[in-house]
């Protein structure tokens, strides 16, 4: 590669993309799928509320903006909040070989699994992004246990 | 309950999407998502080639197809192939209490890990969704590689 990578530089992109789910009254997670040399290949965030749609999860709203690649090991996602177990078996199956984490302290998913498969993982610790969904989840806990397919009863 | 389920009358719901598929030139994958007492709830079918989406695998466009739901405890995901990590990962995250498989034989997902993780699996060896796939892997290699991410070169 020879570029240097700026895994803070990568997340702000991912938190303009939860930012903007805010503002539609949606989710507010964001992700961004780049090539390692930090080239953005696609952008999304959460749709559920947006489009009525349960299967774009931040990630996979990211990654289907990038359009049909022949792989993806060349690869980094980029995403506000710890990827569920829906997203990390995105990750996996398609071989994306890093993962820049914004925050896994309001929901944790299957990040140390995708470790443990041989994905690179970083955790930033970014308290905006953690503000942003302890914000989200206090005012709209029905959303998120919707969002993660939690029965609200439990 | 009290209503039995049929598993080979849910899955010949799944294989007529596969079929579509394959009519149009796509990947030839089919699912579909019922309620535990047999009523549909959505279908669909990889939609790679069609939209230029590689987010839509079969299992994830049934999902997607069915619209919001609080929860999916009651649900059953039929698929005409072993479920790939991505959709492995999608009937982990949301709860899905059970999955109806046509084959395993041309491609094993991530099945086995859902069962150790409570999910009832239910595999059917039918014959036509294997021979399905069978002739898809033989004629368009290069395609089939792209939707499980796997790069050609390997």
């Amino acid at each position: 590669m020879g570029q240097v990578i700026d895994p803070a530089q990568l997340l702000s992109v991912a938190r303009e993309e939860a930012e903007l789910g805010k503002a539609e009254g949606g989710v507010p997670i964001g992700a961004a799928l780049f090539d390692t040399t930090g080239v953005l290949l696609g952008r999304g965030h959460n749709r559920r509320v947006q489009d009525g749609d349960p299967s774009m999860h931040a990630e996979t709203s990211a990654f289907r903006n990038a359009g049909r690649r022949p792989h993806y090991r060349d690869t980094i996602m980029v995403t506000t909040l710890s990827p569920c177990w829906y997203c990390s078996g995105l990750v996996r199956q398609f071989g994306i070989g890093r993962v820049i984490i914004g925050e896994a302290t309001t929901f944790e998913g299957g990040h140390g699994w995708l470790e443990e498969n041989g994905v690179e993982i970083t955790l930033l610790d970014d308290p905006a992004c953690t503000a942003l969904m302890t914000e989200f989840i206090r005012d709209h806990p029905e959303l998120w246990f919707e969002d993660i397919g939690v029965p609200s009863e439990d």
